[in-house]
């Protein structure tokens, strides 16, 4: 690892299902430090008491004794950074505050991620797209800008499609997820709704993969980002499993493809942050399975490197021609899917000078 | 209801998952008396002894108290009609056994499916296949005959699929199914394996459903059924469901195709069976819910006159443009994709004279 | 079934998850005809699109279109009995204002059930207990009445308590119970808590369950109900069930007791129900299971000729010496436990003249 | 640490569900080198290559190369200690065969548990019972020895008993579990059997645990083990949990007891292990929870400083009076229960010579 400066956080919507994965994560980083922890009816109290803790793990005794704050510019002041994990309804007002009070924003909620001025990261593949963040500050006359991180559905499924468009020409993507219940947050999904069932909706998720995945794959050019024209048919459903996003995916290609050149193409795609060794980074982005019956959310959600960070693919074969291409993919929701990504961007930002 | 003759029915693999649901549906029936089960180490014990029952409903005391045969043909001496619920490892032989000694043999297993003189059947689909069994009778020198009824998962989906070929010339499915635990038989798939999990695989089924689909929409003539040019793709996953696979399908068209359109062909969509009121023909062979969170297994598995027949299909919608449609649907894996097909079968054979 | 008067019911608390119960019991009863649904944020619309409905049953076509009305006395006018289906903390007041305006409350909330002068009813064991409502109308100057039917965990344990109390002087029960997600209403259990897991606590549960098992099963004597003098233990767990409360029981008796002898003790129990043949008494108010591993909550929890109204008992077997027994109870929770125990209770009323 | 010497041990039933937790846990042992594996079937195959891997970590790369040997004396040549992992029906004549030939064998079947001169070990209770190897050499004339560890159920039991007793005279306890899936192993219960249910029944799970309790809990005089006194009564059950067994307590003492001393009584319970700062000794061998939902299966199996070998307690309450108490327990059944007691009792006989 190379050098780096220290850098101070703070946490937007500490106590929230993503929120509690940045407590899960942080204490344990290198050099970013998690100073201080804002919340809505949580302020004033313990964190420790104020949260409803969702992991086995036990919780890091200091932040346990953090006291929330109240979510305003003010609480952060002195900080580097600040993650957002708020809902999407209450996130457009609250992000923006904080970019114009001069603080960098790294959120993880929909509010802003289809703005056009606004970069929407998966550093592995469009890290050339936190150059936006100029055309932010300059358009919108703010000292801090917002950077935005994809919809945890989107994140695996545009990892797997970057290698396959760039070196197969991919123009159709078909997918089907199986989607983990900690997407839905807490307390999210009734169990006497989803226990011995499938759910095969959930709202504006398909919308939004679509169209996040179009941008993030896109290309960034004079200033703009020009989305991928690739094609996407997404159905989305809710099944019993706690993390891990299960996806099919069935894709047609300009020219013909063999499930082993896939195979090898997908196990040997690198990004920038392999490039950079960034500590959050995962040694290989894709891991691949030979194996039948793999990835399998259970088993396989926590692998690779850096646990919950590489997507898992398996079960590559044709599809209904040498031109198309069937395979599984699964990635950990709610950190590749969500922190661990947000944690990832801001790694690269320090790396690349945004958070001086 | 018109007028029928009574038919006495045996049972083959009565004691197995799949055997169980025909003791389930069998004793309530107007005219299918079952009276010889046969099984393997089963055989000289009471069924009501031998059998793991799994379900809630009480088994019927008759057919408790009825002593498993031994699996040959003067076992079933006097009765009209064989089903088979055998292991397909097992049914190849003894399927043909049975239909050399002069029985009609409706079997479940795949063994003799794709055999080019066995129809494939889904009486609501493709009736007029049971003329193959003249051809299958003669080719093969037998008194008695095998028809074959499809593998779970492709019964619901070729029931989707055939109004749409017909209507809109549907080209190209790719289907993701998810799919009931009860599909494995039992003891089927462990605990251990599938529970906070999902299972990206099921032996040969995608293989299966692919071709079976296309045998079953195919068109008979001349003696010979021509295979459906539909392409198919599939990716079959195993959930933590009891009853009731889960599909989802991405469909395209030779021309422009609305969902509202879609809906009402797939709603008002009949068969033989409905037109000749067969006591196991569901008033509605597909019953179509226009809420965004349907359809679900727990709750719609059994909808519909007869419970378990009819497929219930749900979110339709345009898929990547105006010639390509998305719907997800659910079917009684064990009732209208295992037992319940083969009654109805039995029943248009009766109606059509094959049982005298 | 001897003769009897229509009934005209309304219902507090329709669109909940108990009142839903209601809607799927009272359609089909041959003289209780729920004629006026109530409801809070509910009143206005019709009562299918404000429910969201919780049952694989088709919901009764007539309920779907009625309008829910208002929570208050002038909705029911013209009624002659009306349940309660509300949540406790709003059911005081409620309720108390039906009774005051001349009406019979049968309810299955918890604020009125512990009383002095409010009957806690299981009609199989405490018939007689209905004589309460003579002192509770001259005590509280009310033209009507408040019945209680009791928590859902301690049904089915004081019909198992009852025979073995009056038989074999039962006089300690230590209880552990499994009990289902359907318990806790809608949203209820989150998902992410319950998955893979099993909570072992359940909010005031076990105060209630013994609490009101001693009143339940106290002796009715001038005009007032002395507690039975049983000792007990309980401790509550929820377990990924959808409907069926598991308890076991280890109970000490003042004499010896053969498991043999305490079975058929069971099986025999019959109370006032069976007698009258009222149309939601079950034949047999407990059935007893010799298999090792039954009751089991899916396969037995509809168990009996009402569905849902027996209680199933197994594994009866003497506990640490000859003097106490240990065995394995079950009942549903919606029905026995809810609104079968509700509206057996106003079967009761409706004979012995309490109706009129 | 303590000094100590290096050992080499061998596993006997090394793929079982058992088995694999000794590979899940012994290669980062810090002085016990697992250098053979044995099983059946498996035999002459890469250990890798042989097994259904049950965990989501990646099996350590050096067993997954390791040849699989026949269960034979001489496969284990130059071993200190043998570790068994067999199903029961095979122990009895294989565990011997070892001893005979001059191994110490520790042992998970239930074979041999209950042999007058055999130890029945859980380090922290009743390190002394190690001395029952002297009479065992013996008295059957071997150079070896067997030393056995207990049922998965009993074993968190009596550690929390033994406490209760040495301090408060516990003299009967009333006990109900909830048990993981993985007790069964693998292939185990099926999940047709399990799914949205729970079983109340386990196979001479009740009998073993209660005798074994008292082996345990017993004293060692003379050369023999006197059993404990208490009385037990228990009920099993499985629910759909992947690992932990949680049991209610019910227990009678002969005095008063309040829950706040009981519960300083258990989280200060140490034993040998801790005294001896053992390497797999958990700092707490009993963990106190406080809160009102805990202990629960996800969340706190992995519980303390050697995760899975930590009961954690909670919801200490009285029970029917001042001399009666109530609790849950939970404890990890394939670490506590089985590999991680084995392996503390092998670091507690390198310390004690028993291996020289």
């Amino acid at each position: 690892m190379t050098k780096h400066r220290e850098v101070k956080a703070a946490l937007l919507g500490a106590t929230g299902a993503v929120g509690q994965r940045y407590i899960n994560m942080l204490p344990k980083h290198p050099y970013l430090h998690l100073e201080v922890l804002m919340g809505g009816e949580s302020a004033g109290k313990k964190y420790g008491q104020a949260v409803h803790w969702l992991f086995p793990d036990a919780m890091d005794s200091a932040m346990a004794e953090k006291v929330v704050k109240q979510a305003r510019p003010e609480s952060a002041k002195g900080c580097d950074i600040v993650f957002s994990a708020l809902p999407s309804e209450v996130a457009a007002e609250v992000e923006s505050k904080f970019a114009e009070a001069g603080f960098i924003v790294v959120s993880e909620a929909s509010a802003h991620r289809m703005d056009s001025d606004v970069p929407l990261m998966i550093p592995e593949i469009n890290a050339e797209h936190l150059r936006l963040l100029e055309t932010q500050k300059r358009k919108r006359g703010w000292k801090g800008a917002i950077a935005t991180t994809p919809n945890c559905t989107g994140t695996g499924l545009s990892m797997v499609l970057k290698p396959l468009i760039d070196e197969y020409q991919a123009e159709k993507a078909i997918v089907t997820t199986m989607q983990a219940l900690s997407g839905a947050g807490f307390p999210g999904v009734p169990s006497l709704s989803i226990q011995e069932n499938v759910i095969p909706y959930i709202k504006n998720e398909e919308e939004k993969v679509a169209a996040e995945a179009k941008k993030i794959l896109g290309t960034f050019k004079d200033g703009v980002i020009k989305p991928s024209p690739i094609e996407m048919g997404i159905s989305c459903n809710r099944v019993a499993v706690i993390d891990g996003h299960m996806e099919t995916l069935y894709a047609e290609f300009g020219m013909d493809i063999s499930p082993e050149d896939a195979e090898r193409t997908l196990a040997r795609f690198r990004g920038e942050p392999q490039t950079l060794k960034l500590p959050t980074a995962p040694d290989q982005p894709i891991i691949v399975r030979r194996e039948n019956d793999r990835p399998q959310p259970r088993l396989d959600r926590m692998a690779g490197s850096v646990p919950g960070m590489s997507v898992v693919v398996g079960r590559v074969r044709n599809g209904i021609d040498a031109r198309s291409l069937q395979l599984t993919l699964l990635s950990h929701n709610t950190i590749r899917g969500a922190a661990g990504t947000a944690i990832l961007t801001a790694e690269l930002m320090e790396r690349e000078g945004y958070l001086e």
